[in-house]
Parts: C-alpha cells; sequence; structure tokens
C-alpha cells in the first residue's frame, strides 16, 4: 500500500464540525428570514472573477492580501476579498434586470491571506446587506432598524449600534483647517476605542496642532446622552445642518419605533478610510464589548462608479458572521447545543425494514429521527446516541407488526422505557423528552 | 474620470438574479431540511486545500481541470472540485471526534475548469449525503429512502432511481475472462442510455468477442419487471449470490416502505470509473429523461485509504444542484415565482417612520412587508412592485395616527383599494390577496 498522505489543513482555514455547523446554519437562516421579512432579495456571485474587476486600479493593501492566479486559459482571477466589490460590479452588469432602489442580502465566503497571528481566518463568511438608489433618510432608518431585529430574531440582547455622519466629521475638519490630513486624523480617531483618550490626543496635537486636536476631541467624545451629543455635534459643525438634521430624523423614527434605546450617537464612529459618505455605524455587544464590531456600514455616495457612469447612492451594513458566532458562544456557552435528532430507533433483533417504516412514520409527525444501521450491543448504541445529543431512543418489541406498529420510547438520560405506544403516543412522548 | 472597467463575468461562472437565488435557497432550504430529518448532520470544509491533498498521487484527467495556484506563503494550493475528497480528509483528520457511523450532508460549492461548451459550468453547487463507518444493507437502503423523500419534499413526482450492484457485474466478467478490460467494458456499458444497444454490442465485440458480448448485453438490459431482471441477474452470475441477496433484500425493504414504484433494478448501471464497489444508483426524472440523472452515488469499500489506515465502508449519493434546477424550471415552466415580498408599504405624504412602524407590525404577524423609500408617483411605485412580484400595497391615509394604525390595503393586480383595516385585517387581506 502507498504511503498516506498526512490529513492537514492550510493554516486560517477551517473544518466545520456537525454541532458548529449546525449553528451557522441556524443563524443564516434566522439573517436570511428577517432579511426576507424586510423585502431584501438575495444574489449570489462568482467567488472567482477577474482580477481587474476586484482590484480595479489596485494598489491598497488589500491587493496583497488576495489569492490571485492565471487559470487554465491564462487569464488573470482572483477570489473575491469582500462581497461589496463584487455587488458593484453585479449592480453594473445587472442595472436594467433590477428593480431600483435594490435590496439585497448576501451570505458567502470570501478569502483573505491575512497574518493568521491576529486571530483572524482566511476563509471567512460575509454577510451584506444594501439598499442601492437612493438618498433617502427612509433607507438609512431601514437599515438600522433591520440591524436591530436581526439580532434580536437571533436572540441577542444588549446589542448597540453606535452611529454618526461622515459629513458632519468632514465639515468639522474643513472647518479648521485639517481636511488634507483627513485620512491620518480618521485613522487616529477610529482607534478611541482601543487606545484611549490620551493617546489619541497626543497623536492629534502632532497631526494638527493643539487647538484643532482639543476641538476634535472634543467633538468624537461622546455626551451624557444622545440629544446632548448631537447639540454638541451641531455646536461644532455648524456648516453641516443637513447632515446633523438627517441624524435627528433618523433618531426621531427610532424613538417612534420603539429601538431609541439600542442607538447611541457616537461621533467616533468614522469607519476609518472606507468609502462611506453619510451616515456611518459599528455595532458592539455589551457583554463582550471587546471583541470590537460585530455588524458595520453606511451611506456611499455612488457604489459602482467603477464599472459604470450610472450614479448608485446606496446604504449598507456586513455582519462579520465568525466574529458574532464567536461571541454568541463566549454568552451562551451554557446552553445546551441542538442534538442530531430527537429520536434513534435502535436496531434491535430482525428488521427487514421495519425500523425504515417507524422512523419513517415518525417523521411524518415532525420528528427527526435517525436509525442505527448496524446490529450492535444496545450499551454502545446509547453511547452513539449521546455522542450525537440524541435524547430519546425507539425499540421495535418482538412480535412487531407493521399493522398495529406499537413501539417503546426510552429516554435516554433518564433510563426509562414506555411500552406498547402507537406512533402517535410515541412522537408526543418523544417530543415531550426532547422538550420541543 | 478615470475609465470604466468593464463588468464581466469568468467564463463558466454566473451571477444569480434574485428570483433563480431564491429558488435555489428555498431548494437548498428544503433538501437540508429532509438530511436533518433523518438524523444526518451538516459539514463544511475549506474551499481552498493543499493540492496534495485534492489530487493524491494525481495523474487524472481531473487533475487538468483543477484550479491549482502558489499562495502568497508559497504553498502548493487548490480549489476543491468535488466534496467527496475533501470528506474523506475530513473523516481522516476527526475521526476520533465523530460518531461512527457518521451521517453527514453538504451543500456547496466546488470548482472545475471544464469545457464550458457542453453546457457545464466551472463553479457549480454539490449536495452530498453519505452514511460512513457501516456495511449494513440498511445504511444502502437508508440513502435510498432518503433519496425518495428529497426528491417529494422538493415537489418532484415521476423520480426513477435505477439501482443496481457493481459487485454483480464484477462477478460476470470475472466469469468470462472479461476482468482486464473491466474499465473500457463499463464505460462501454455506461454509455447504453444514450447511444443504443447497437452501438454497445458492437464496441463490445471488438473489446470482448462476441460470446461475451452476447451476455454482457443480455445481462445489461432490463427484465419486463424487477424481479424478472432479479432472475437474469442471479442467472448470468451465479457466483454473486451475496451481491443479489442484497439487492433483493434493498427491493423487499421498499417494497415494505412503499417506495418500490420509485425503484428501478437496472444492471446497465454501473458508476463507469468511480470508486463504488457495491449498490450503485443514478436517478431520472419521468419527464425530462434527456437532462441525465440527477442523484448519483452507491456503495464504497473505503472512503479514506489515502489518509488513514482506518477502514471506512460507506454509502452515499450526491445531487447535481444546478442540473436538477435547471429540469425543475423546464417541469414547471407555468408556475408562478415566488414575489420579493408580501406587500410594500407605499409612499404616500409625510411619514417620519410611520411607514417603517407599519410595516413592521405587520412582519410581527408573519408577512414579508417592504417599505418603499422615496417620494415617489404611485404608479412608478405599482410599478416596482410589479417588478419584485409584489402582490398588495399598503396605504397610509390622510390623518394616520399611530394610536390607531388604520391602513388601506390594495390589491395591485386587481386594482382595488379596502380601507381603514385595523392591521391584523389588513394582514388577513394581504395573505388572502398573495395566496399564503
Amino acid at each position: 500500500m502507498a504511503e498516506l498522505i498526512q490529513p492537514r489543513l492550510l493554516k486560517g482555514f477551517r473544518d466545520f464540525l456537525p454541532v458548529d455547523e449546525r449553528e451557522r446554519q441556524r443563524v443564516t437562516d434566522v439573517l436570511c428570514t428577517t432579511f426576507s421579512s424586510f423585502g431584501f432579495e438575495p444574489i449570489d456571485t462568482p467567488i472567482l472573477e477577474y482580477t481587474e474587476i476586484l482590484l480595479g486600479k489596485g494598489g491598497g493593501d488589500t491587493d496583497k492580501q488576495v489569492y490571485r492566479f492565471n487559470d487554465q486559459g491564462g487569464r488573470d482571477v482572483a477570489m473575491r476579498y469582500d462581497l461589496t466589490v463584487p455587488f458593484a460590479r453585479y449592480m453594473a452588469l445587472h442595472l436594467h434586470e433590477l428593480p431600483i432602489p435594490f435590496k439585497r442580502f448576501h451570505v458567502a465566503k470570501v478569502f483573505r491571506g491575512e497574518n493568521t497571528q491576529r486571530g483572524r481566518y482566511r476563509e471567512f463568511v460575509q454577510c451584506d446587506f444594501d439598499i442601492v438608489g437612493t438618498d433617502s433618510t427612509s433607507a438609512d432608518f431601514e437599515i438600522v432598524l433591520l440591524m436591530v431585529r436581526s439580532f434580536q430574531a437571533m436572540g441577542v440582547s444588549g446589542v448597540k449600534i453606535h452611529l454618526s455622519h461622515r459629513g458632519v466629521f468632514n465639515s468639522l475638519l474643513a472647518e479648521h483647517g485639517a481636511a488634507e490630513n483627513s485620512e491620518e486624523i480618521l485613522r487616529t480617531v477610529d482607534k478611541l476605542r482601543k487606545i484611549g483618550e490620551e493617546k489619541v490626543q497626543n497623536a492629534l496635537v502632532n497631526l494638527v496642532g493643539t487647538g484643532a486636536a482639543d476641538t476634535i476631541l472634543q467633538f468624537i467624545v461622546r455626551g451624557k446622552d444622545n440629544n446632548e451629543t448631537l447639540s454638541s455635534m451641531r455646536e461644532l459643525a455648524p456648516a453641516a445642518t443637513a447632515e446633523t438634521d438627517r441624524l435627528e430624523e433618523v433618531f426621531a423614527m427610532a424613538e417612534s419605533l420603539g429601538i431609541s434605546g439600542s442607538l447611541v450617537l457616537d461621533p467616533s464612529v468614522t469607519r476609518g478610510l472606507d468609502y462611506y459618505t453619510g451616515i456611518v455605524f459599528e455595532t458592539f455587544l455589551d457583554e463582550i464589548p471587546e471583541i470590537g464590531s460585530v455588524c458595520s456600514g453606511g451611506r456611499y455616495d455612488n457604489l459602482a462608479s467603477l464599472y459604470t457612469k450610472q450614479r448608485l447612492p446606496g446604504v449598507g451594513a456586513s455582519i462579520g458572521l465568525d466574529r458574532l458566532m464567536a461571541g454568541l458562544q463566549e454568552i451562551n456557552k451554557d446552553a445546551a447545543k441542538a442534538g442530531a435528532a430527537d429520536a434513534i430507533v435502535l436496531a434491535t433483533g430482525s428488521r427487514r425494514g421495519d425500523d425504515h417504516l417507524v422512523a419513517d412514520a415518525l417523521r411524518g409527525q415532525g420528528l427527526r429521527v435517525e436509525v442505527y444501521p448496524d446490529e450492535r450491543k444496545l450499551a454502545q448504541q446509547y453511547t452513539f446516541a449521546e455522542t450525537k445529543g440524541i435524547p430519546a431512543g425507539v425499540i421495535l418489541p418482538d412480535g412487531f407488526n407493521t399493522g398495529e406498529m406499537r413501539l417503546s420510547v426510552r429516554d435516554l438520560s433518564a433510563r426509562t422505557n414506555l411500552a406498547d405506544l402507537s406512533i402517535g403516543q410515541a412522537a408526543e412522548k418523544i417530543r415531550e423528552i426532547a422538550g420541543r
């Protein structure tokens, strides 16, 4: 026999065991259902695209992280590193086949050859949702509302969406003649949460001098409530009336929908170097703020300017599903994991398909039912059921006949049997044992 | 402004528009729910793996089709071209973390740089389900039953699973001293459905001479029913008693579960050069047999022999989701497509969030409800709703107040309005219009 190949994974890539994959699919389903309930529509794009499409004129840090190669036909191709660039290309290509404004969601894998030492993965799932083709505040608010409803649907409480408006910040910088340095200032301000006020102040003083640094710091530090923060923003950036009015309108809508408790007006949120031009937001979990933002986004002026002359303003957000799921696991670490099935039909004596017949009948009652395929000792079958988190056993008694279909059901953790049940009674008993 | 980049796709790769992606997700959900109802568990593996893992010692036709390159770290990597090889590697790596027998399903994209002229895609979705770690006939039957139940759950009728046993065929060839040529014989026999009896006969005569060719042909042609076919198989391959007994047992179980009408004993099914050793099957749709098999598979002796010494026999099947969906589209071409939402709250007059409030309340009633974000003429909003397949409109009357929440609902195709409804009445009316 030939030498074995060592079974191993590439660094930064992961297998998903059933218990984790089941949870990921559950969360994904909840999100997709919530998005759909808002009339958002699913799309998909290829994982592989022309490099020119994905990197544009290129040049940034991203480029080095992109998986890029020449395919069999000599084409310069790359694996997508986010879902935004392919979406921009998609909009340009299908503009006339889509309803505008277009509301889409996309949950899919992306690939980045990042440094894995920072706890990052090279293959991970992004979950994006956007409204494209409208400038309206209504759309801004809808994205925020959808974020709140999505976290509620996932059963995550203690969620805070930190909002600001990039235009207000830009106005402030312009007023202090600091617009030139804006990229570096944004990068610095973005670190407030990580490195604290003092270090940010020092960095700002170096960049723009004491006076402007003080004003910027005053601007980014929150007031005691959202109203006070808004007043301070208005005062420090008096030219940005349209922008602060829009923020006020979003908060008024939130009040009317009863979700304002989940919103924090936070002028330190700028989304760094991203292409946002309007409202911007990041989302933190009260119980574990240290994992950082689990959902970020904002409004942009023009999605697809690389590929079409048609202006496409929009607003959207992206959930980092891996980071979020790590967070959920942390929060719910004592929660019972869902088992692989509600019941298992145990292999006892000659069966010739009777076990499948019973399992199928129980499935007809809405249960998930497994059949153990081999003649093994019951103790071994019990261990198997335990490994899969299956709470109930089904036993076909000696002399079982398919006309009457009388069964026994065993509570596998209590180790008690209930005999002589009809299919309906057995289903009820299993439901009771499984707590469904 | 810089020159535009032409938005285009790589040959063999596809975008999915919402109407198609929605259908793909619906079918996927139905399949995953059905698999789960049998206690099968979801897994996931990376799209990118070490080339050595995916190609093993390599050398076949597949190799040329594989997307392979050196990553940033100089590793020789490749994109998966099926879900079987990664599953074998997965089993070897996680053997001691998994319940054995292990029942898994995996629905995911795979990549092959194939000739697209044959209507094949270079990125497509496979849907695999397997039971690994058991030799039992019960597992063979369970895979067949799961196939039948999966097609039923998808609402596809007229499905025929053609079954045979690779061991019976091998025994027949051995008996006629044709085992040496078996690869080419299998390849020839596999073409029966495509090129017809005569051409297969001619090819066989060239390979094994007239006598053996006649016997092989006699073997692969079906009798008038499954029993007659089984008798003929027993007669022509008398040494393969264990194998024909197993086939008989599978058909007996099918009889007992009432699914034997979906099974066809068909000795011409061999699965060509695949690694199957036991029962093998292919699945055809009565209405469109010409699209070929939409679900194929069989029993194998040892899944992961490249990566581990642990013997892992199993049985499984794979649904070609793209081919199947093309087939379903053909069969249901007049069926109405699901719309993006059940209702749309139309933009009329000043709203300040009231439209979102109403939409949210209707969502609370289990409806999918969209909000139109811009102040536009109603005619334009109606057209938008039509494009998205949304059947009902919701209108907030002048003087709408959030305490009473009285609404109008419009049937957008009948062009009739019903005024002064409560949220509950509106929900009921929308359900009626949407036929839900």
